[in-house]
């Protein structure tokens, strides 16, 4: 037999075809691992180092990076740094960039309805919201109303129980909320409004300063662990609870559907079980952070920490219902979204109020 | 150039060397894949088809076989298909098997302490013991006292909070459980016994007959999806809340110390995050199966949904107090747990009032 370069060259061909095609050794694995690597972009709504918050997403991809072998490598960046903050979702939606992280009242302009996947105000804590969105039928319309704009939202992490803000005077009644020129953005601040405040818009930035010159009388932040770091007790010394604007958030990832659906299915467990994983991570962070922030706050001597006066939260409430409905009346999306977050809510309350309720009674 | 047979098996050999050791394209990752498949066994302390407390190493296993393409294959055996219940912590100690999953109170009897990592009667609910768990230094201690067997152990998912019992009489005060026969093991049993009860071991599979046939006079079991299912709501009428000797019990995975230590780390990480996953996964699939199947209770004509008499709950938190605080004075690890766990609920007391309690007032 004789041996010619072509017949050399056809066979080294045959053997590399045969290389790359070796027959899987895992048993019956489902998905074939090309060796394909996705290089993603992740961007997000928070500042560069913002705890927990920052932190999610940035967690979320090294481990990815990790459990895929380098496979699915997202890079992450804050806001700002590719587009910035309210910009993620149209980014993302264009697929100019594969995730996104924020919040999904964020987009209350483009979708109203999907606040109610973050939070509204004297809404569902954490557990609950959790329970509605992923076996109320919540998720599925989340994803229905995103579908039109080409992008999976996910639940991603949590804000926890947020604070009711720093006041630099007490609220003792509804009276003293008249008139009241106090950062809230939102549904929070359509109701505040309703109530007969001036809800203001300011950025995270330049709340400290806003609050300590008293170009506002109040601001909200998140809890007693951001809001601390971010210096407002020296601003203000009247700290009141509870968050009844947003009561435990839900942050959401959010990803290119054509992008989505071009990952191996390996790869979609991989994100769908890190996604669960940093919300669990989340949860309990926050839960520790402001523990121990709030213990930290007890010990300074300006600061008063104190619930809002009954007739405050039931007017407060009152118009929550009102600015609800108002919303319900111009948006049939929200309507729906609303009424199936209601009616999980109702059927909710019993279990709720024989298991935590209760043994919260026994303490 | 002339091409003899041995030349081209050398050319073939050199080529196979090459293709399975082609250069990696992924980049920075930081574990080679050696393609080595890892095939382990989990043994768990249920029956099978248990709802979700089984469900929960199984959907583990099926995760970390899609996430690692197979490289990490677990298969789930139920309680006596491989070793009793009761034997999962020894065999795995052992090494015979790899994992185990189960509830770290069943080894009691072993490592006293090991209680405070499940549940103790009038305990945290799940959130602030995930985070004295993660955070509050519980893990570490968790971690040290299993040591000695070559265990490591995780928190993997949660019963959610449990009910009270059914009794097949009315409990009106202290009186009523004097004498009172009750299935309830562990720390429970020994307070219930301490307030005047007397406490049965019975298992899951003979409850429905031994309360239906008055040989016990109650039974706690899990919570109403999981009572429901065992048909307790036909043997009695009277369902109490809360379940004080067992708020949100958490579930745990064990691995033998040098199977895990053998796993690369990639292979590491896909374990943890499916970890934290399945815990989140089982918090909230509880949260909203207990709400369903309390519903359907609701609907029952015989079922009487009550809550403890106040007399009753303040006469077993006091025998609480003194159980433990025995507990306690016999063993030093016991002792030890007990005060880091005291300590984080303490602190945590405060920041629970201002935020998951304060919430609640407002609904």
């Amino acid at each position: 037999m004789s041996c010619t370069k072509s017949m050399l060259l056809l066979f080294i061909l045959m053997l590399v075809a045969a290389c790359a095609d070796k027959p899987d050794t895992t048993g019956d694995q489902p998905i074939a691992d090309t060796g394909k690597v996705y290089s993603w972009k992740l961007t997000t709504a928070w500042p560069a180092n913002f705890p927990v918050l920052q932190e999610a997403p940035e967690i979320f991809a090294e481990k990815v990076r990790i459990m895929s072998n380098g496979r699915l490598d997202i890079r992450v960046y804050a806001a700002g740094e590719l587009v910035p903050a309210y910009e993620v979702f149209d980014a993302v939606s264009l697929g100019a960039i594969e995730m996104g992280h924020g919040a999904s009242y964020y987009w209350a302009g483009k979708v109203p309805a999907a606040q109610f996947f973050s939070t509204v105000p004297f809404g569902m804590t954490h557990t609950s919201a959790q329970a509605w969105i992923n076996y109320g039928g919540g998720l599925a319309l989340w994803r229905e109303l995103y579908a039109p704009f080409k992008l999976v939202p996910f639940p991603m992490g949590t804000t926890g129980i947020q604070m009711g803000g720093w006041f630099n005077k007490r609220i003792d009644s509804v009276a003293d909320i008249q008139g009241l020129r106090m950062r809230m953005p939102g549904l929070g601040g359509k109701v505040l409004k309703q109530a007969g405040g001036n809800p203001v818009l300011i950025a995270g930035g330049e709340l400290y300063t806003a609050l300590e010159r008293g170009t506002i009388d109040a601001t909200e932040w998140v809890g007693p662990f951001h809001d601390q770091r971010l210096g407002l007790n020296r601003a203000a010394d009247y700290y009141y609870y509870p968050g009844w604007h947003e009561p435990s958030t839900t942050l959401e990832l959010i990803i290119n559907k054509d992008k989505w659906d071009s990952l191996p299915a390996d790869l979609q467990t991989i994100v769908e079980m890190a996604v669960a994983a940093i919300s669990y991570w989340s949860m309990i962070v926050m839960e520790h952070h402001n523990m121990q922030a709030l213990q930290e706050l007890q010990q300074r001597k300006n600061v008063q920490i104190l619930p809002y006066p009954e007739d405050v939260l039931v007017k407060l409430k009152q118009m929550t219902r009102l600015a609800l409905e108002e919303e319900a009346n111009k948006d049939t999306d929200f309507k729906r979204v609303y009424e199936s977050y209601e009616n999980f809510r109702t059927n909710h309350q019993p279990w709720r109020d024989i298991s935590e309720r209760a043994m919260m009674n026994t303490e």
